[in-house]
């Protein structure tokens, strides 16, 4: 069965079974996704992040089936990443609750990723599934994530264009800066705009993009050649407002990305940042494999016991595998 | 200069010239640190997480102003990670805004760390950051981070205890338990509890604990042998309500691990993410050294190119080391 063939085809079915391949980090499907791997390059990869309660997943939704109006062969596809649920490894369901709208036109492609707990494991399957999305024919995929941190980093690594979802009264300024995370942003949105304090929020984010040091901006104008201008727009998304103004600032940013140079740069820098991740994984996973039988856990026990400091352990266990 | 020495005896100006090396990841820092593992151990560890606008910050304060309270010799030290700048690597003013009552107790000790974009280098160097601080004498470590995601799993990996923090009014419940990451809560705290929609938020809590899965309760009585009920607690940070019964819930918690085995089976866990992460960093460091120059960058090009996969470019890296 060439799983990867029928995945290249669009074939859905094979897409979803590919992925669960991917999320179970499936030898054979690994195998059948590197096949694809020609095929990828061609999709732009939209990361959307933003704290809880910013209306994130609905207004996906909406730029989703946005995306889609008035072209019928270039379907949208959707990976929802929820790594706020580290240990039971299994993605919620308010995702798809929120997504009904999108998930009844099937030209949208919805799927959850879940974290397994492991360190950087959840970046590189997500850059597995939207691998495996892009080789399929999808033009536009999207890339959900809850919360901020290293989640979202990660995410703009990943992504062509990120966008930013902040809402009124999700605290106060020093917050907002805070939780904003700015710098990864190329679009900026406040959602739900018919809140009481919109207009604050919008400022505090004009006046933090505004503040010194090296912003995303001045990044631009330095590695891509050209600046971009990050824009701040006002949607409500339960209502569809403001969601056709997001849709051309995608497409103004990619068009933006592909004149400037910036599209082959991020390229770049995704490749260097999978590399380097599944290097170090290989590495680790070769290293420990050769270790004698035990070797690890005694090593853990007497860190864990104070006999040895970390770095001392680690310099033991690596002269112990050069004996 | 014996830096480790001075710091060992409680001199705060070491101290933080040792969290200053630490966070330039110098050397001679690092082989100091080291030199102090043998003192550490002793600090009761806790981390407080939670979604910007929950009151996080305030909490911190107070929680450390209440753990002083009668006990003159016993410093708490706290470390705010600021997860949020990736870029720009400089930790915002917000957080020492904020604390500015515990900051002018001298009995407290307060460093906010940065991240500098590094995947898994901010969960390192807050790791030893907290050991320099425990070396240095104080019995209580309160560690915040801000946002929910990975960095939560590692503190959950670094802490003995993990309160989370919610407030009324972030999202409704599907948002509440998704953005919960109560898997990793030892203790759940509803912070603004003066704020309409606080038994909403507790009811939301309590059912979202009782649903199925491997929550933490049933991984406490698996792991550690001894059952710990995750209380959720009420306060109003602002004004102090409800810091006393915190306070007393972290002192209980403390004593369940050290009477049921949990601490041990934390030590232990930490020891072993703590060199997991080191060992792949040196394996990396080291191979990366080895390699011919600029066949890191060439293989980088053909990724990006699609000429080849990931996956067989790190193939022929570790096959051209091999030769």
């Amino acid at each position: 069965m060439d799983l990867a063939r029928r995945v290249r085809t669009g074939d859905r079915r094979a897409l979803a079974r590919l992925l669960t391949l991917i999320e179970d980090e499936d030898g054979e499907g690994l195998v059948e996704l590197a096949r694809l791997y020609p095929d990828t390059g061609r999709a732009h990869l939209v990361g959307i992040t933003g704290a809880p309660g910013t209306g994130k997943s609905t207004l996906v939704n909406k730029l989703a089936l946005a995306l889609l109006a008035g072209k019928e062969t270039t379907p949208v596809g959707v990976i929802a990443v929820d790594p706020t649920s580290p240990f039971t490894g299994g993605a919620i369901l308010g995702d798809r609750i929120r997504m009904r709208d999108a998930s009844m036109d099937d030209r949208v492609f919805i799927r959850s990723m879940a974290t397994r707990g492991a360190l950087g494991g959840l970046a590189r399957r997500t850059a597995d599934a939207v691998q495996a999305v892009d080789a399929a024919g999808f033009r536009h995929i999207l890339v959900e994530t809850v919360g901020a941190g290293q989640a979202e980093v990660e995410i703009a690594r990943l992504a062509h264009t990120t966008i930013v979802v902040e809402a009124p009264g999700m605290g106060d300024d020093v917050q907002a800066i805070k939780a904003g995370i700015l710098e990864i942003a190329d679009i900026l949105v406040v959602n739900k705009a018919d809140l009481p304090g919109a207009d604050e929020t919008v400022r505090a984010l004009r006046a933090a993009l505004d503040l010194g040091g090296p912003s995303r901006r001045e990044r631009a104008a330095r590695s891509d050649g050209e600046l971009w201008t990050v824009p701040i727009l006002r949607t409500v998304a339960t209502r569809g407002d403001g969601v056709a103004d997001l849709v051309q600032a995608v497409e103004s940013h990619r068009r933006h990305l592909e004149q400037g140079g910036g599209w082959r740069s991020r390229e770049r820098e995704r490749a260097r940042s999978e590399l380097a991740d599944r290097l170090r994984e290989e590495l680790t996973a070769r290293f420990l494999g050769g270790l004698g039988d035990g070797a690890w856990e005694a090593a853990v026990e007497k860190v864990a016991e104070r006999q040895v400091s970390p770095r001392t352990a680690v310099r033991q266990l690596l002269g112990e595998a050069v004996e």
